[in-house]
């Protein structure tokens, strides 16, 4: 495993929110991530579907580390801000969350993320965000 | 209490997310909604503070029963889309999710949100989204 | 020239800020429309290149159109909103808008644009917007 | 007249496309800027009515010089990306584009704008918007 890739494991496992959910990262490399989670009770709306705000932190933590593997390896990664699209009911068991770099700039990268099912066929929801890269000191 | 907004505290009641987030429903009647949350372990990025999808989470929720609370008594929101930035690293113990709404037409409401603090001095996300009127059959 | 692009065009030239920018229509069929426009001193921004908001326009509306063509016959299209990101400085002489639709549903139709070069290979400015179909009475 | 205001007027007067739109910058300083434009069969889209795209220009000019009037004297504004809503159909003979800065970071300066009217009790379009400073070298 690439050194770039362990450490987006190593970020994800801190992130209480999607031990919460019940999440996992699949893949993260090359400017592409992607996490995958099934439905539970505990992250429903109130008909019993995923929240849409679920929907939106997976996509969100998605294109994050995507963007990250583009990143210099003493970064960190900052969602600045998104827009999200919910396309169709998500009425699925199991979602993935996929994002891809779109544009990687000197400061800010650009990432596009679906929900999507797991043949990846149909698009659920669509996201267009835009991440900072914050270098330490 | 208004029928309307019982309803909301209703629905809000059904929404397994936010019993697992432990968020509550401060109120919710003409147009504005504002949702509570303490930070837990259970909802953080790596860093240990709130992830910016819980956050998003409550201020789509507040958004979406704003619009709601103007909508016919029969009618169902649903979240269109929405864009959020994040303005400062939120490193409260608790947040104020408010949203209001800025226009209702016949199918579209469109609000704004904020994540603040208890004293709603200080803007730490903004959101500006699109809600949908479903008319029950 | 099918009867829902013959009617494209005739909105087309029917936009006064077309005419004004020169922009011309190259196509607009399945979902897809395209907008071609030249650099000219009366489209630029401080530094003599394109403004942004001239792009934005020029991939708005061929947004828009794509939607139209997805739309019954009788319906009339409206942008509802859209959200825009500027990955590059665009130092191009001409500019390709391309709208693509990526989700039609009853009421709203979701798209996504760009706008590239003549080649259709670099992206600089990327569009996710969501259109209404108004049915006239 | 503030030597930072005397610069936003300067760059103001270079934009081919404002001296297009026969639009005029009306003030600007503190984190706020206003523009003005007057409807001619110029700005139009398919029906006579001022194109989305033309208030999208007026209310990102209106933005980037608000974040402008907050920047350090040697930087110059660039538009990272913004979302715009469109709440009404903008039947005015006249639009006021408002500007406004919420928050100002060391990179990225988030600000908020509107199409409104002379009274400026209507909103009629709003826009939420990520602008950068870009330092001279």
């Amino acid at each position: 495993m690439a050194e770039k890739t362990e450490k987006v494991f190593n970020s994800f496992s801190l992130q209480g929110i999607m031990k919460t959910f019940g999440a996992e990262l699949d893949s993260a490399q090359n400017g592409k991530a992607v996490i995958t989670c099934n439905l539970n009770e505990r992250l429903t709306q109130q008909n019993g579907f995923f929240h849409a705000g679920v929907l939106t932190t997976l996509v969100d933590s998605a294109c994050g580390y995507a963007a990250y593997t583009t990143m210099p390896d003493d970064a960190d990664v900052l969602t600045v801000e998104f827009k999200v699209n919910f396309l169709k009911p998500v009425i699925l068991q199991k979602v993935y969350a996929v994002g891809r770099v779109i544009h990687t700039g000197k400061t800010l990268v650009v990432t596009e993320g679906i929900i999507t099912d797991e043949k990846q066929e149909i698009v659920y929801v669509k996201m267009l965000a835009t991440m900072m890269t914050i270098l330490k000191k």
